[in-house]
């Protein structure tokens, strides 16, 4: 069985649809840099009462930022075909909104795959962490949205 | 600073909006359960494609359960406030819709905390690996309705 | 999908052939004692090197019986459908032979399931390292005999 | 203490004795390739309903390989004196025969060290997981024949 | 060799000094409370610069706090002969002074073993991360006194 | 906002405040090497009886050195802005004195960033790893003057 080819359209499949890490050592190093946001919907009183009393603060953020980086960190672990890499940067930003809050995570390396992986799972994690957060008070949360809005190499 | 009281609703916060672990010493142990959905939204082309060349054999939805299962034993590593804990069980099934894959996770455990974050932890990393196994033939993809559906103890 | 219940005899399989993690919350707790061996075979004069040069500081076993002593602890997260629990003994033995050398790993708990992964997991990478350390030495080592020889609760 | 010399043939031993982890900044980076073998020995029954209720849904090979990937990845987590590297390919190979099932696996990187700790590893933990998944219907499995069959580098 | 006894006062080595993971598994469940403190030193300018600059949004305590708090859960992969425990609270302040910061950590669980040592990797972790966030501007700063200030069972 | 400037000093903080991942992607690589020193400080009664009963083994010693090199790897898992990086070598080196051992650690990469905060992570946790070993007989010890004492590239 050779893992270079592939008879699917689907790269982690060989052509009798055995799941396979992807052999990338024939790719070049190149700049990569992937965009993922991401939204955890909550009730507006959870908004006010965050910011009455957690963003200024700002703890919750902080900690959902950290999760976000260590998982982005920690993505091949997590999706067992995802291919180990050194990110060489991550940022996680936020848009608080009167029912919910934005996640945004920009992922960088200098590498031979893509980063959407990372920053998708930077975004998860992120806002699973905020969701832990405000469980208590907010019972009807959820998380939605999760997309790759931008990726490009260089 | 005694841990176990909190003036905010946000029982990851103390009186000054500092991030805590609860002091979850007290608490008896329970059996409780907790149930997540969530839902990749793709192209009806890539159900097809899956319907076709993937999924008889199986492997795509195998390995995203596999990933989410992990997923929800490294909860408490992955979201920094959540208290570890020993599951006695997680379960993870699919429902194949036209555009989309519903992911079900439950979680049980025999614990002093609930497993609501263990159930949308698996959801979330089983619905990014099935984004991860299709990605290359659908740019479109996103992750959303990440939500608890049932939670209760006994 | 009722995960206590199994057509098959392959527990860690339900009635259509599907992988899930068997719900062992109904079950005692029981002090649950596993016992497994496993043999790394290379050539004599290797063996004969390391009772020269290795054996008599020590190093090479120490470092074997610490990489099988964390692995032991990281059971769950290697073999997928394990469940994680709380190790309360490990303990691992070695007997140099002319041609090998036997690793013997004991692992306790007090818990809902038995012990035997951790041992057999304990084993195998005890014998792993033992491998890496004499790899430049003997390139035609190999491991065998990796089997539970004791199993029991009380 | 100079961490490039070493008396003793063992290179993760100093003249001493002493376990450490070999300096390998000195070396380029080349295409490495490692291929191992292992066998999971079972009774012929095991196989017969392996065949008949596992096998044709697939979900036991695909979990094996699953924890056999993931396995390799965190080689030098698990083995003490491996140096971290970033597998670009893994593949894992599975022959079931009439009491056992071979399981081969290949291991690739660009890197400054080989990779047969990683394709050894990948092989044992295949086979735990083989063995965990078939415990509960043959108590006399045992795990064997785990060695390097290939190795070069490019 | 019998596990649970020891000629040498140390308790994680057996009577020929050889160590060993001390078997738990007699001991009462019982909840256990370690407070452990530790300092990072650092120029009285690094101290002045965090007031200005860092101390006012937070984030560096935080992270901090947050590292700490993850690296208590992970104790016993850290430290080998640890046993696996479950935290149910962990507890992490600070006390900024003129020419350094005091990290003060509080662990406690319901097991059969003691936290002290989740209470000093917890003061290390949070230390080593505050030490990298100010390494930029301070290239002189150390980490002492970290020891356990109050243990007991009850 | 931008990830490679700020108006702090402080490396990971931007302008605002906020805790952050550098950008390292520009930076060449180059050969890195960092030394980090510390000190268990215990009772002298401790280090006679280490002598006497555990230092010949040699066990103590190596169990700190695996920890601490394991530890050395996971610098970016432990510490949550530090990057991913794969050492190329890791030394650790004790002495012992009267009333404590000195633990030396010797880190080197071929990399982006430095690696000041990989040795001194391997002294911590040597240092906390031998806490772990020696406190059956010794309450009084603690960890201290962990600081680099050399760092360089070329």
């Amino acid at each position: 069985m050779k893992s270079s080819s592939s008879s699917t359209g689907f790269s982690h499949l060989d052509a009798t649809g055995n799941a396979r890490m992807v052999d990338v050592g024939a790719k070049p190093d190149s700049v990569r840099v992937a965009v993922a946001v991401g939204r955890l919907t909550c009730d507006p009183t959870t908004i006010r009462q965050l910011r009455l009393q957690a963003l200024p603060k700002g703890d919750v953020l902080t900690v959902a930022k950290i999760a976000g980086v260590q998982a982005a960190k920690a993505t091949s672990t997590l999706i067992p075909l995802c291919h180990p890499l050194a990110l060489t940067a991550m940022e996680i930003e936020f848009k608080i909104e009167t029912d919910g809050i934005v996640v945004k995570a920009t992922a960088r390396t200098t590498g031979k795959t893509g980063v959407e992986m990372e920053a998708l799972t930077a975004v998860s994690v992120t806002a699973l962490t905020l969701y832990d957060m405000c469980k208590a008070v907010d019972k009807g949360m959820s998380i939605g949205g999760i997309r790759v809005v931008e990726k490009h190499k260089s």
